[in-house]
């Protein structure tokens, strides 16, 4: 047996390696990162890049959250959890590296850490305002792409698990994800998996829809 | 025989979606985009997003370069173009979604557009000193984490072709690319290659290093 481990803060991006490796059921232990001030320094000897989530595998440490969402659905790979057929593999690594680059990276990395592209304080709201607005329209593609209760093929994947990631975000920040009636019935089914109960009950946080 | 269409823009980060397609070897229609005022509107009908490289095989149309990275090795399996383990195909999504996430649209979005993280004219300054700050930590990175002429496994795979659409990016703009040793010698063999040779000069671009 292969010793896991996943550093993870709850509710962060780190949410869906969680629910993976809860669909998996492998064995793993899950190390809480306190991220609320910015990742703590003395994470760059785990991480250089100093995010989360990092997930180790044997000692082969790894970063950002469609690796290791490859790597944790080579446990299973009965289960499918990166697509069934190699369009559906194409349409997941679409989804993840969209919404890790874009939405994440580009759009909350703006309106979270806006430090990160500018060192004047004064330029920061101007940053935060248009990420948000980059936000919305992120959030509005998604809820027109979405055409059923799963992002790829008729089956879930690690693409619905990220999707929850995000959806939680903007209900956090206040931006009223229920007026994204296909990206929230989404959310609606997903919370019914016994492995998005398990992560979430585990990180300790919000569902924001109906168990 | 699959309809296959790249559209790309010379020496654009599309060059590594050109390389991989010579290097299948499949008959491909190239068709070429002006992006140097930004992306033309009328581009909205084939990709909403306003990006490229787009990818079309038989008419389903992919965006999002591990995306169609990862469509494009699936015409030569036996290639291993995303690496030839479960480990290896891992680290190729690792440096895939970082150099697309953290050094494309975040450090060069940045840089290239700051416009993409603030309305105002009057904070682009800042946000392009930031972002260059952001281009040369990573290529600081890059430069210490290779440690072959091949950043995944013992042979060519798609990271190889990525990186080097930045490393032409760095000499593009003056960043003196020289002095990053190892990721120079990985552009030197990389050039070595036919497929290399073939998609820049189909593009019409510069090497950066001797052929």
């Amino acid at each position: 047996m292969a010793v896991i481990k996943l550093w993870y803060s709850p509710g962060a991006c780190s949410l869906a390696s969680q629910i993976l490796l809860k669909e998996t059921g492998v064995d793993y232990e899950a190390a809480m990162v306190d991220i609320g001030h910015g990742t703590p320094e003395e994470f760059r000897t785990i991480n250089p890049k100093l995010r989360i989530p990092v997930l180790s595998i044997d000692g082969q440490v790894i970063t950002e959250s469609p690796a290791i969402l490859t790597a944790i659905s080579q446990f299973s790979p009965e289960k499918h959890l990166m697509g069934k057929t190699n369009l559906e593999i194409v349409r997941t690594y679409e989804w993840l590296n969209w919404l890790s680059g874009t939405l994440h990276a580009q759009a909350f990395g703006g309106f979270i850490r806006p430090h990160r592209f500018s060192d004047d304080p004064s330029t920061h709201e101007l940053i935060r305002a248009k990420s948000l607005k980059t936000i919305r329209e992120c959030y509005d593609k998604i809820d027109q792409d979405l055409s059923s209760v799963h992002a790829v093929g008729d089956s879930f994947t690690a693409v619905d698990a990220y999707l929850y990631v995000f959806y939680r975000w903007g209900e956090h920040h206040g931006m009223g994800m229920k007026k994204y009636p296909k990206y929230t019935n989404l959310v609606v089914e997903l919370v019914k998996r016994q492995s998005v109960q398990e992560a979430l009950d585990m990180e300790g946080v919000l569902y924001y829809v109906p168990r």
